[in-house]
């Protein structure tokens, strides 16, 4: 192979850091990929870092010492988290999702593998420095955010099932009240998913009560495992008190009026201000 | 903002294009984005695609008319995709995942987003000519493979529930037969989720007897939509006759034994020789 120009190689390099997020990998690997010395990579590296910077489109961190190199974080800029957020308000508050009860539908916009990637970067900006070794929702329609959230974080997924599965070996189960049906559900964790010591990042796309998250932490106590932080896409209004008490929602909804046909939302203060730690 | 080198450009374009498989960007949102003429930007994209086609990490390809522009393809070379199903077969070959009645745990692995995301890149490649409208899966394990799939498509992707559910609005359902338990099944659609004529992939974890996606392609009759085809991760070699005629399985499981504490499987033939189309 002719040697690469720089452009060539910044093309490369981009798509190696940037398909796997906060994935550190040396500067000798880059140099042996492309033939080139190790200053001739550092020099890549601090370009593609700058012009990255310029777009608000993440940045590369260089990690110094024996296992060292160069790792992507994904770090969406403030507008470009508002700009989504405000557009996800919009297109959640169209009263055609307003289901009977006053349920609202949002099955589609969550498993739209370019909105669940955003609200899954945004999550890990948010709780990247609580340092999880693992993502955890319970089935189903919060997998897509924790699937994205684990892939910005570099980190796996674990997924609390609603019945014990004949395909997860022997689980731990536990019941728990739903805040907002109150009913007692049922939760499973496989005993072989997760290790004693471990700190988990909780994500799911909807918080009423917080009953699930509460049943999600409680399961996990049963483990061993810590609590890095709860993060939901979606946060009611009502009731006020959840049953957990710190969490990140990055949309607040405010009413769902099914005679009215009105949904309103808004995005979080935290959102708006730009306030992201 | 001071203009930008090429080099710059071309790790902003990467960033930008790899972000969203499949979709077409055109040469003037380049050209705005960084202040220089549309022959500069083909310049750019000739470059890239030639640095991309060298480590065999996928192509740019040019779109001509009036919704003309460049996209990303994914498209993971024949050693890259023989590799990593050889490394996943390896590791799906540990006894400790031996399950009692000879079920293969295989969650951790399929949650691992990095995993997710390489095995819907190589679902993406082998059925991009199909051109589905959206991919469906069936909750709960193929849906992280399903929804990168979905990414790299650059498609929505649609949920079968297992049961119906309140936030899912109307749903049609119906019962199947599972071939490998020979219990009967239920699943779910929501009446929102699809449209008539529009054309589905179907991706899933496993497939033992099939009954599964027979019952999906039997749920998408009644809503009028086609079948794309049908991609499943692993298939059991027995039984040899599936409820599905088309498929392709990634991975052939041939053997759990679980007196003997050992698990045979191997890379799809059409893996291994290279016959992905």
């Amino acid at each position: 192979m002719s040697r690469m120009s720089r452009s060539e190689r910044i093309g490369v390099m981009t798509k190696i850091l940037l398909d796997q997020p906060n994935r550190i990998f040396t500067l000798n690997y880059f140099s042996e990929l492309f033939g080139v010395a190790k200053s001739t990579v550092s020099e890549d590296v601090m370009l593609l870092r700058r012009a990255l910077n310029t777009f608000n489109l993440g940045t590369l961190e260089t990690v110094v010492g024996a296992a060292g190199g160069v790792k992507y974080k994904p770090q969406p800029g403030q507008n470009r988290i508002s700009d989504f957020i405000q557009d996800l308000c919009e297109k959640l508050s169209d009263p055609e999702r307003i289901l009977p009860g006053g349920f609202l539908y949002m099955t589609d916009l969550l498993f739209m593998p370019n909105i669940a990637e955003q609200v899954g970067e945004i999550m890990a900006y948010k709780f990247q420095d609580t340092h999880p070794d693992f993502v955890i929702t319970v089935e189903t329609k919060g997998i897509p955010i924790a699937l994205m959230t684990g892939r910005a974080l570099n980190c796996p997924v674990v997924i609390a099932r609603r019945d014990s599965k004949v395909t997860e070996g022997s689980v731990v189960t536990i019941n728990y009240v739903s805040a907002s049906s109150r009913r007692i559900q049922t939760m499973s964790l496989a005993r072989r998913a997760v290790k004693q010591g471990q700190r988990a990042l909780i994500v799911d796309d909807f918080m009423k009560g917080g009953g699930t998250a509460k049943g999600m932490i409680d399961l996990l106590s049963e483990f061993g495992v810590d609590i890095a932080g709860v993060g939901v896409m979606i946060a009611t209004q009502q009731p006020e008190k959840k049953m957990v008490e710190n969490y990140a929602a990055l949309i607040e909804l405010k009413q769902v009026d099914e005679n009215g046909r009105k949904v309103v939302l808004e995005p979080a203060d935290w959102i708006v201000e730009g306030d992201l730690y």
